[in-house]
């Protein structure tokens, strides 16, 4: 192990141009050679630094436009030559070492998402001397410095400052590390990309879905544990997704968040992100057990919070407005909570909170309505892998199918349901009224169960169903539960329709004189 | 576009050595000249081949134990050189065109799960060369053939042979698509390996989990939608595993598996699996509705059915016996079924099941239990990762914690419970009498309404609850869910135990004189 082997010639290739020049210069203050090719050398040699090209130090030319130009055994046995091994070998050749190297790759991802680029484009950039760098350099990390993150030049650059120009073993290792992660996840998006366009996609569009999927997530944080305490686990988060969720929210305060937890306040805030009105979610085991709309957030969490105080109990509780003081100190007061989230939390509201040390508070920023992702569930041997769910109804997209018409207050709380019972695990049944819950039938596996626990539990909280509307997220099999709405005082009831029996479960609220619509949109939700 | 461009040379060095002889040996008979080195040229040449070491090609030895050899503008320049563009340069440099390219890497999670394989080992194994020749003619598939998988051979044969020693376009480019695969795999593999060892576990054993957690599956099938039908989905399964799951088993008939179907498929298999005595499994929207054991597939069935005739309705069928035909016969005439899976079908039973032609009929092979794999739960902008729930509780593992002493039926029948109530989803409540589930109460946000469902279901299809027993996947929180317990008939009660009130927990039980077994494990399921 070279604990502290100077750094006396380094090759410099990148895609990323952020901060290279600088970080040239500091080389080549330390007397480090540069060798460089194409864009890069031609950037620090404006910057006026003394460069040489690669092509001067293999004595061999660039060829085919630069697709040969590194792929040379003066470069690579240069880079993989071990130390205090390989010097007679190197010397017979005339292989001088190169102790670091400084390559990044271009962001495949986003250059074939730019308009335009054909296929052809895309494999002409398919680079192969800059992997081969990066990989024979982290392959030889006991002797060589490979970097591939601008982000790692100042950390760098001050321990060879510290150290006579060397680093040491453990950077390097880390630095290997982050290099085969970047080629990784090159292949991997070169893979799922050209995996698109084999067999009968080949001459027109692009599949859907690639002959492989390529999955790379950088770890966010260890937890204690998985779902229960015999499982170990850890929180992933894709790089470079911004867009604010659970995964790029940032805690303020309270315990390391748990896997149910981030699973929990996930549920709460993709709910609660659904509204534009003031909103408030009250999950508990993936399920919403209390929404409401209002004016403010305060009134939202106080009717959230009557739906069901019993499982609202150590719940998760989303915002869609900043926690303000009077909503801190109205949660802090009544109930046990273990994640408050919101896109912003006021200082006195963060005061509030502090006092419950325990609490984890978590601030997402303002977030934008509309991004793709896939979503993803396991099973044994397998992933199932689809669009995620981001069907949205609007007023105008409902269809009244019974002769009473809904009120535009019923078309309200009707939505509002709506949104609700897309959250709810299925079989999902929501009675809502002014803009809150009144009881929510999770999970149940017939759909006359959800409906008959909606009923059980608005009556348990001394709830009055009648005039609530009804939501269901997949159609009715039966008139049953149209029957037994009415009885429970049910006015209204928004479901996709698509059933065989529609023409009697219509005949059935036309009866009761219930109003319905249908979305021709289902929502199951496992 | 070169449709028929013949190939000359051929460049192979292969770690899997299947098959490589004899392609080898087809490729000389088409006169093409052979390129090789270390190992398999050897082998070539033992066989009786001729063939050119990479060495005597470029006219430069292999150096520092073979870590240099093929990175050579002769090689690459040979692989990358376009084909009526670059023959000037290439005749300039004396680069002859190499036209196919043979190599495959060793499957780096293989050699690093060996026992005794150091982390110096495993970084000495990471091939440079190899993945360099491969993404080179990858990417130059337009003119150059690369072939990384063995099953290849033969249909790269089959079309050399019919079209002049050339292959198409077509194959090229999937040939292509197959070695970046093949790259972008090997690389994740050295990520996930590397990324347990860096940080405080640079010196000591690995962490669980890597800095990145790097995923390749091969799609299985694209399905026709997702959970819903306004998302697109497909269904990808682990290269490799071959242990019996919803990924590896063999559909024998009926319409394509929806995206519910594999996931309630899985979930019913997972369940079937942790019996030992003939078991049956209904699975219904992700939830078991019927579980029972008996000494016959048959037996088990006829009394899952019973637990819940309405949700079986469209249901998921598992067994861990194989499904014979009075059993087949009994599903077909009594209920509409949309999957039946078990480790076999008899040659009866798959001509009763035949008579419907949309019923899809998958068989496993026999499974051993035990295996491990991860699990992963989408939050959005991130995945989180866990241990599968392997956790399995024995008669011994049991803590009798009441005056009460359970008999050995209530044992066996609390152990049987026990292991449903793994598959509920949380929180779960089960209740179960001579080894078949009398009332599921699934997915609810507070325990107590899991056990109302249970007790409500069991009443609404005339099941006694009298002298059953209950399963809580997790502890009691307060006493309320033992006295209601006890109200309904249970007579013994397994569940975790740990809550802070858990001598009031145990003084009810004790009260009513109800046995309760504390297991000290939780089976969270959301």
């Amino acid at each position: 192990m070279n604990q502290h082997r100077p750094v006396r010639r380094a090759l410099l290739s990148v895609s990323d141009k952020t901060g290279i020049v600088e970080f040239a210069t500091a080389l080549s203050q330390l007397n480090i050679e540069l060798l460089s090719t194409g864009g890069t050398a031609k950037l620090l040699r404006d910057a006026g630094l003394t460069v040489t090209e690669v092509s001067d130090h293999t004595g061999h030319p660039e060829i085919m436009d630069g697709r040969v130009k590194t792929l040379h055994p003066k470069v690579h046995g240069g880079i993989l030559g071990r130390r205090g091994q390989d010097e007679t070998v190197m010397r017979e050749h005339a292989i001088e070492p190169i102790d670091m190297v400084v390559v990044n790759l271009y962001p495949f991802k986003e250059t074939v998402a730019k308009p335009g680029c054909s296929l052809a484009d895309a494999i002409e950039n398919i680079d192969i001397g800059g992997p081969t760098m990066v990989r024979a350099a982290a392959k030889n990390h006991n002797d060589v410095a490979i970097i591939v993150n601008a982000a790692d030049y100042d950390r760098v650059l001050t321990e060879m400052r510290e150290q006579d120009s060397s680093l040491t073993q453990q950077t390097r290792f880390e630095l290997a590390v982050a290099a085969f992660e970047h080629t990784a996840e090159y292949d991997g998006m070169i893979a799922n990309y050209l995996g698109q366009r084999t067999g009968e996609n080949s001459h027109q569009e692009p599949a859907r879905f690639a002959d492989t999927l390529n999955i790379q997530m950088r770890k966010k944080q260890d937890l204690r544990y998985g779902e229960n305490s015999h499982q170990q686990a850890a929180f992933y988060v894709e790089s470079g997704n911004t867009n604010p969720s659970v995964a790029t929210s940032n805690q303020l305060q309270g315990k390391a968040l748990s896997f149910n937890n981030i699973a929990d306040t996930d549920a709460a805030l993709e709910c609660v992100k659904s509204f534009e009105q003031p909103a408030c979610v009250i999950v508990k085991h993936a399920n919403p057990c209390g929404v409401a709309v209002a004016d403010s957030a305060f009134d939202a969490y106080e009717r959230a919070f009557k739906t069901d105080p019993t499982s609202a109990f150590g719940g998760i509780i989303a915002f869609n407005r900043e926690l303000d003081e009077a909503t801190a100190n109205a949660i802090i007061t009544r109930q046990f909570v273990e994640v408050i989230v919101a896109p912003a939390a006021s200082r006195k509201a963060q005061t509030i909170i502090g006092a419950k040390k325990n609490v984890r508070l978590l601030v997402t920023g303002n977030w934008q309505n509309g991004t793709q992702q896939l979503d993803y569930k396991r099973v044994s041997g397998g992933l199932l892998v689809q669009d995620s769910d981001n069907a949205v109804i609007a007023a105008s997209d409902l269809r009244v199918v019974t002769k009473q018409q809904p009120s535009a207050e019923q078309i309200e709380d009707l939505l509002f349901c709506w949104k609700v019972a897309k959250f709810v695990k299925s079989n999902a049944i929501v009675y809502a009224k002014d803009g809150m819950t009144i009881g929510v039938g999770a999970g149940q596996m017939s759909r006359v169960y959800s409906a008959k626990i909606a009923g059980i539990k608005a009556a348990d909280e001394n709830l009055e169903v009648k005039g609530s509307v009804m939501a269901s997220d997949a159609f009715f099999p039966f008139r049953d539960g149209i029957d037994a709405a009415a009885e429970a005082g049910i006015s209204a009831i928004i479901q996709p329709g698509g059933s065989i029996r529609d023409d009697e479960i219509i005949a059935a609220a036309d009866e009761h004189g219930i109003a319905m619509v249908f979305t021709g949109v289902r929502h199951f939700r496992h």
